[in-house]
């Protein structure tokens, strides 16, 4: 069974095929400036050349038959025919609380969707938009929503309500949501293969650290809590989020720069984090160039940085009752060698120890703990695509 | 040695009198409605009558004449004179990054608090005024400011910057102060006296929790991190605070409530918290017998503070690398047996157990903890005006 793995943003379309059968991915591309001059597609047959085509594309749906052509193509596709597709995920941002798992797209379902757009106005959009026109052009595949707020709706409600009056969860729908779902449902999962273990007898934190970053407790399978919360800002600090706040600080900001909602939500999201701690980059790369050559400001924001992901392990550590497992995966988790030294350093009265030999390696399943630490420490490469393609097989079965 | 403290608020006037010989309160007291209608003092003489004299007082130094006149009253005073009072100490709130330890009062001190009203508006100028009115009266008597961040500036720039641009930093002063530091440096001391030890060899998190509360972490007898940040909103969820929230709550609330700053603060400050998510009070004593009875808003408030309170115990273990004291000060930490109990509860397999049967005590100091935890578990009644009293003495010898 070959599944089609859809991510749709308003002006793109990532997507994967991939052989249920091996788990093996047989394309995978993208398709960037849709609706805006200059659209292209970058299609990629595993074993074959990559190829970009150009050409204009309208909309959504001049994109996808592009990528189908593409991936049916006879010279650079991964299948004969189109009807080699058995099923499609899609991707999509928000579930609110309708949605605690993935589920075959429906009327129904999609109307759901639309119903949570007000909690993420620039991503449930374009999701919606990536679903129709897959529904026009392949009429008659199955399709599959799985939403990256799902793995945490097992969160009781003590750790998703604010403290903030009880109407504004009633007339709103403010709580915490949590976001990168499946990641850390997948990252959690293959942790107890790794370990051999059953999931149901680990308390893991899961560190998703990507430009976007988010944490997890995952007791016994389950998300009992996570770092990011009504909206993809809170928690850690990231890339160009600045992450847990006095919150007393907006209003502030409001009084004194004169700013209105836009304003203070493109401060927060756009132009803080080490970005804007340190007036260089929202790379994590450079950062670390930064602060190796001394840069002060590198080297605070990314104390601060390591220092915020060390509290969460430890507040969750608190909140599970103990830790079995600590896991980083996503950019940064994977691939940055100095920042999970750093942020492991200092947590051995709490038995959490690496193995600085072993952890000098990028993007590579490990263990990474010593022999002797309490708690496992991993590398687990996240895959949120062959999630997908799984929850997606596993529910049009 | 008699040492006068002071706590002005905008309308009011809280002091006591203690004897720093054996540290004694002789007299306590508080003016209020200070400026307004039906302005009162009530005195208490330790060993007799509480006395009420209600009399208009249409400023602070009104009310301070009718105060001291009261500690020297041939009747129901304390002393035989005023001149019997040897130094003022007055609480401070917010002493920005100036005043990093308690200080004489001189005029470039009162400029200096002057500089950070912009930082506690409603706070700070209270202050000055209860200052002056002291200087007018009692000319010859040398005065000590103590402020409620001094202790808490010993947080490093990785604890203290927030993951906003750094401008922000430079320009309005906006990184975490912490509050509450007279009371946290107090108990944190208190603390390694029960237990035999030098502070500087003990990693304590002080659990601050009255009507407002905050908890900090205190390494070596030095505070390295804190939960309230650039205002007393941040952190635990309170009586009527929010504490934690997603900061894109805030501008989402603006556009779909068209609240003004001042409202924000409002909602957060004054109507949030325990009040806010339960609709019943922001007293903890009517939440615990609104739980009590069942019900279910009450039931999750609490699950929710209790949460709240354990995952920054874990958090600051993390961050100072291990635990050795626990302890529960002020209203709710000294009194709510059932609260400590819910924060403690769980936590077993990261070395903290509380004797549940110790546990069963109101506003006394005690360790609570089992023989063979690992974390010792303590009460500690807070005392700033000791405190304050202590540190004026130690300035003015």
């Amino acid at each position: 069974m070959n599944v089609l793995v859809i991510n749709c943003g308003s002006s793109s379309l990532k997507y994967q095929l991939i052989d249920m059968e091996n788990e093996s991915v047989l394309a995978k591309g993208l398709a960037e400036r849709i609706g805006i001059e200059g659209s292209v597609v970058k299609h990629q047959t595993t074993g074959k050349d990559k190829v970009t085509i150009e050409k204009p594309m309208k909309d959504h749906k001049d994109a996808l038959e592009i990528v189908l052509n593409s991936i049916a193509h006879p010279e650079y596709g991964a299948v004969k025919d189109m009807k080699e597709i058995s099923a499609v995920g899609h991707r999509v941002v928000h579930g609110g609380e309708k949605f605690t798992t993935s589920v075959v797209i429906t009327d129904e379902v999609k109307k759901g969707i639309e119903d949570c757009v007000e909690l993420a106005p620039l991503h449930n959009p374009a999701n919606l938009i990536g679903i129709n026109a897959c529904q026009e052009i392949l009429p008659n595949v199955p399709m599959v929503a799985v939403f990256d707020t799902a793995f945490h709706q097992t969160m009781p409600k003590s750790s998703y309500l604010y403290g903030l009056p009880y109407e504004l969860y009633e007339k709103y729908g403010i709580r915490r949501y949590g976001f990168h779902g499946t990641s850390h449902k997948y990252v959690s999962q293959r942790a107890a293969q790794m370990l051999n273990k059953n999931i149901e007898d680990l308390k893991i934190v899961t560190c998703h650290l990507g430009n976007g970053a988010s944490i997890a407790a995952v007791e016994n399978g389950k998300c009992v809590d996570t770092s990011m919360g009504f909206t993809p800002l809170e928690g850690l600090i990231m890339g160009t989020r600045c992450g847990d706040i006095d919150p007393a600080i907006v209003p502030f900001l409001m009084e004194k720069e004169g700013l209105d909602a836009d304003a203070l939500n493109t401060l927060m999201n756009k132009k803080s984090g080490v970005l804007g701690m340190t007036g260089i980059s929202s790379d994590f790369r450079d950062i670390e160039d930064a602060a190796d050559n001394g840069d002060e400001k590198a080297i605070t924001a990314l104390d601060a940085y390591c220092k915020r992901v060390k509290k969460y392990i430890g507040s969750y550590m608190a909140e599970m009752g103990g830790l079995d497992v600590v896991l980083f995966t996503a950019g940064i988790g994977e691939n940055s060698v100095a920042i999970r030294e750093q942020v492991c350093k200092g947590l051995e009265g709490i038995g959490i120890k690496i193995d600085t030999e072993k952890n000098k390696v990028r993007g590579e399943e490990r263990i990474i703990s010593t022999e002797d630490s309490k708690v496992k420490v991993l590398i687990v490469p996240t895959n949120e695509e062959l999630m997908i393609a799984r929850e997606t097989a596993e529910l049009v079965k």
